[in-house]
């Protein structure tokens, strides 16, 4: 096994201070696994940890990103859960296994790979054991690679919050990569449905993978396109993915005993929605933190049952970081993998 | 039996339109029964419905309220869930039964008594059979009356979505009709409550009702001071009772997998929230709106069995509405009635 | 409109009682809607209630069966759920429209068509109009009649109770009505799905319908089976559909945290099983009386957007029902359907 | 601190084979936490390994029980959760943190202290930091002993799975560790709670306990009495202690949609019950095989803000296990606990 590695790594804050640089491979200590790393995955908020740091206590020099794929390549002392070989996937929320996850109220669960625990974006990483899911048989590593993070969030949301089933209607915002997941999974448990983006030419990729109904914002309402799509039902979940005031449409859209999973930050940070219908439509707001363990676990084995393929808009080689953050600022459809070996 | 009756009327908006009328006494139609009202109890919303109307489409001339206990006097033709003689309270929306409430995601189900349908301030009513709940032996009809709204509000979302529990923490915001079922409901429950208000002599009418700690927020930050008392945990359930941006300290105050239910306008029909904590802790925001009436009907064995007594601030006679809804203004502690009879 | 009808007619009990009578035309009463029948499912029950009265209190003439599909043909004073030209299908159990069924612990609810009510094997039937629901628009008469006790326990049983998601295990024993339906709604929920039979041949049509594995239990222990397929994890939600002692088989055959749904009573009326792996591994034993009727809405919904197709083994004409219960005795591969029109 | 100590020990099955020996105190390994045992509480089932091994893999010599509360003397390499001087309760199912329990359908989760691993009447014990739970401060060590099993299950069974709320009627069978905390749990919910026994001495001590009925089975049929109790509504949770063919009368005293939790094994491990009842009145059927560590969590928060005192029937000292197992035999009101310091 190599002595030495590759691994991108900053010194401070921006993306001007990513640099690709050799280290030694990390030893497996007690109860840890090393995995040599094959694809990493990346999310929107790896952009906003690189360049704002989110308030995060980041240790420099600092590797970002926390989603990988790889084989586990040996065994701490201890450890037991793994063997060399077993392909892995890692888990966006260290020691998150069950139930609810850890913190209190005034320190939210905010410890995360690629934050305040170390990133991802190397040949090599030793890690405690039970920070690793067994990868699905199913999927290459570049797609196994996307699920810790946004594969997780869109299962979490509809199936282990939401419990979809055949019938209901899911409104689905964009075409990122938790929102083409929360499309596979819910058209896997018989779902309807209803993508709105603001691109045509993403509305029609989006149709092609399975979606009943897709709405183009910039030519229409698009709640009054959910009313009537649904005869004035509504949408019985809605991923919401845009945030902020954004908030108030998806309360507008949704139907009578409905379920917003709120998952994005992208148009702000502070949420808002009117509060009549609110109240008067009994409806939940579900905040998502990605996901625990065993619902990753649950996901993995549902993606081998009923092969459920990751989209991933384009693959990069290591060296070529930049280029996918560069992909990743324009909008991605699905998923931008970085593929390590 | 009488042939008139007395009943507030409105020929419009505004408090000053209000005017105690005569009115026959209405026969029961098909599936109807005849209720002698005995007593009314009054809610913040119905001060906000006799001035603004709250945009709903009122036949004038209207009587306001929705919140009656009383007994039946007569059955029409086909009625067979009550018999004369039985003490009944009214349901707050008529029809929904069980499950999600009626209507659709355009129309929200706002069809209440003492709005889109007649109210209550009146000696009799007609109303179909369905509209009613047997009430609770142990109450007289005045306690009974306070049950339909505020009783059920706060019994809905800590007993029918919250699943309150021994141990758990809950927050009540103000010492109103909301706040202290929630208080006396949660501690029947065997959980911890704790009561913020900016009444020191409130918090200390709250103390004597159970409450387990009573924050000042006039005297400091009471958020702070709920993390304080749970030792950082924050409270697992929180009846949100003042609304509009308040939504944001709820937040924050809210354990890991808290439950907030979003109940009340009283800062404003507009809520928010940093977005951060309400992802991150994994919160639910569950918008309350009242209830079904098979959950008011666990209530009214609840409060039987576990010798409930609701908080009553003052009882007023029919003719001194206008005296009750000054009291309304100035804020009760628990609930203000008015005896018809 | 005809005056007169066709209606199959017991005047006591056993099959040879059964005659195909001339009756006047129903008129729909307060509340009620006509419906011409196109087509009755029949169920295994069915044979019992005609055979052996089940303990019903029968009124003669009888008419049994209790699952139609027809068309609504004039409607009753009051009645609005539906208009002439609707296409409904009945429900089972009269007046359950959400929630726990009706009645208690003394008197459990077993008042349904074809039972304690009149039954539907007439061209004709006059009900209250509460009792239907709108038929599925992607199905054909004889398609849609199967699924107000059929279709609806498999739904009720697997979603309504079970909340089914993909990556499950579900267990279904045999290839009646029942079983295939969950079969269907297990797979179009994403879930494995596992049939044991003891015919060979109906393995093979199970397969082709999407089972992902099947079990001649007359070639193996179908408990090792289902253990080897599963790899040590067992079901995790089983239709136990046999009955008797063979519910011990399903628990041992259950995954840990496993859902064993009794529905059927072919082996016999009191259910065993050992205590032991019902207690560590955790299981839930739910009884299954068919299901309510806002879940027939659901499942009507879902059939309708996942294309669901009921499977019909054989449909009869009207004058053919005995030749329809000699099917029903011979064991159908899915439903048997008279068609009345 | 001390280098020897006492400790039950058998080298054989069978009472006889107990004996009180000298041992050395172990030395906490890496991840362990010492602690000093201050009390042990016995449960049926200690009494059925002990005499039988009920076919566990028990390592002789063998020390029997599972539920100790006691003080943290020292803490191995790596273990943080707890401090010396923290005093502490054990977890029945090592390992068992939240979720489903450990094990899979072929091996259910069976291993638990004083059976697959060693139990914890000795002096001291070393065992893994996340067996324990912090103890309840408002409790004596002999008290706080009674929560690991007895306490849990009850718990387990009401709250976690059951979800108790005020206005339930919960019914509870016998006097023993797990019925007593039944009844407290359930009254501490605001249930109303009827218990059944044969010793009218013991129904009197119940009500004082808080008991709303007791019935004396011996003087009457006790299904009749819980439905003439409840005015044939039934009971809608069932703690169901006896097993065996009993389950089919706990099926008979239960409301339409009601649970009943299988816990006990004293008259067989065989469950059998009518499925007519079972299935018509939708019950719900649930294994209880005690619970997780998070659950006995909330059970330690619930008991010290509630109030809650274990029941005690006798304490004996360390030397006399044998006449503490004799007062099991005789059937003890509530819990044995043997005090080791």
């Amino acid at each position: 096994m190599a002595r030495t590695m590759k691994r991108w790594e900053m010194d401070g804050l921006g993306r001007d201070r990513l640099a690709l640089k050799q280290a030694p491979v990390p030893e497996p200590a007690t109860g840890e696994v090393l995995v040599r790393v094959a694809a990493v995955s990346l999310n929107y908020r790896d952009r906003l940890v690189i360049e704002r740091g989110m308030g995060l206590p980041l240790a420099f020099p600092f590797t970002p990103a926390s989603d990988l794929a790889g084989t586990v390549e040996a065994v701490g002392p201890g450890a037991k859960r793994f063997a060399p070989g077993d392909r892995v996937i890692s888990t966006f929320a260290p020691g998150w296994i069950e139930g609810a996850p850890l913190g209190n109220a005034r320190t939210p669960p905010y410890r995360t790979l690629g934050g305040a625990y170390p990133g991802v974006l190397a040949d090599y990483v030793a890690f405690p054991e039970d920070w690793f899911v067994r990868a699905p048989a199913s999927l290459d590593d570049a797609q196994a690679s996307t699920l810790p993070c946004a594969g997780l969030t869109a299962w979490f949301a509809l199936v282990e919050k939401g419990r979809v089933r055949a019938g209901e209607t899911v409104l689905v915002e964009g075409t990122g990569g938790v929102a083409l997941f929360g499309l596979q999974i819910a058209r896997a448990h018989g779902a309807q449905v209803i993508v709105v983006s603001g691109s045509a030419g993403k509305l029609e990729r989006a149709r092609s993978l399975g979606a009943d109904h897709a709405i183009d914002r910039t030519a229409e309402d698009w709640v009054e396109a959910v009313l009537r799509i649904t005869d004035d039902h509504g949408a019985d979940q809605i991923l919401e993915i845009v945030g902020g005031p954004h908030l108030g449409k998806a309360v507008q859209a949704a139907a009578i005993g409905g379920q917003i999973h709120q998952i994005g930050v992208i148009e702000g940070f502070e949420v808002a929605a009117p509060v009549g219908p609110l109240m008067l439509k009994n409806l939940t707001i579900q905040g998502i933190g990605v996901g625990h363990r065993r619902a990753l676990e649950h996901l993995v084995v549902a993606v081998d049952r009923i092969g459920l393929t990751p989209v991933i808009d384009a693959r990069y080689p290591a060296a070529e970081l930049p280029a996918a953050l560069d992909h990743l600022d324009r909008g991605a459809f699905g998923k931008i993998v970085v593929e390590m070996t």
